[in-house]
């Protein structure tokens, strides 16, 4: 049976750009909210172009809730053609949560060209 | 490694109600564009309460494509109290799509109490 | 002080196409749900390419209460280059209300180029 | 004729807390993005339970280009009852713009029991 999961894709996001990169501490105390950052291209930018670029990030955490999600919409469209537009919106956003048990945090990037890209990250409860 | 397609769950939806179902017709031709409905609880609805809901559904095309979302927003929320409200969304949406190779379409919906849920349909071009 | 409500923007949809229509039955009954349409280009088809399109439709309640919202994700984007794709949504959508009070609905379109659009239809519990 | 711009609200966000606050440069140079922050409840903070919480933030730019938009999903549902999960989304996001024109942000918070909130920021390229 055809199961999406088999089409989310992983990289090495230090050689290659389209993963997700979630950026947090990993020793996680009940109060107060912690930061985590995700972002693409970490090493090596991701295009942010009308054509080609990251259209959202999702968060999940391990007993598969959703926590949050973030939609990237300015790449660059405008009247005048593609990617003449003023306003870009970098792929990279911080929020904070607060989790008070063990986990793991999931990320699922999407490229509107090559499709979906995941990464997790391990959070210990202290 | 930690993925998150091992955490999207499947069912039965003649027995269960979470997973979201796909109905649309299997042989697809380029035009016109073909009537793809998308729902959760065909044989036995699902909870659409404030505090348990289908928040969203979305719908994947085989090469990993993003081809639609559907957010529910309405779950009778209101400031008398949870379930006091005076609007439901039913967890049930009909577009139409335009798919010019034979392929496969994948749904995820997203429980806010029990998470991922998927299911798929093949389509045909003929 | 800027108001983004004086950005929202309104039209005769039967001359021009950036608006979306709400199509649906104004005597509303408590049971059992009806049917709302929500569709852009009804008289004249809206572009639909990797360029131009519409990126979503969004429905509200007059209460001000989000209702629904659908997100247009395919729109011919290619590896091959824009409008080379294989996978097209329309935009149109057929959802499933239950409202028990007389009130409005309320949806705003948004196209990548154009911005902002709205319209609005008047709903009369029975 | 009914406009959804005559139901966002707006407030003096230092004594009520609905209200999205955008905090960033007000001297814009092209190079490098610059940081927003967009919150809510800075001084008082907003409820995060089940029942009542912010479900997104949306940014927009004045010429009415969607610019991006968090969607906050995480706020303590739980299978063992409302406000018993222990995972929260904090109403606070940071992400970075690029833009090339003098103009203004506009931002839209929804919560789910007293609907959509704007406030806005002017932005000087130099």
């Amino acid at each position: 049976m055809p199961r999406i999961g088999d089409r989310i894709q992983e990289t090495d996001w230090k050689k290659e750009n389209p993963a997700p990169v979630i950026e947090c501490t990993e020793q996680v105390k009940v109060e107060p909210a912690f930061e985590v950052k995700v972002s693409l291209g970490k090493e090596i930018a991701h295009l942010n172009t009308t054509e080609h670029h990251i259209a959202w990030i999702s968060l999940y955490e391990k007993y598969i809730h959703a926590v949050g999600g973030y939609e990237f919409a300015a790449h660059g469209e405008s009247t005048e053609g593609p990617n003449l537009g003023s306003v870009y919106f970098h792929h990279e956003v911080t929020a904070h949560l607060k989790i008070m048990k063990t986990g793991t945090l999931h990320t699922v990037a999407y490229c509107n060209l090559h499709g979906l890209w995941e990464s997790f990250k391990d959070i210990h409860a202290v």
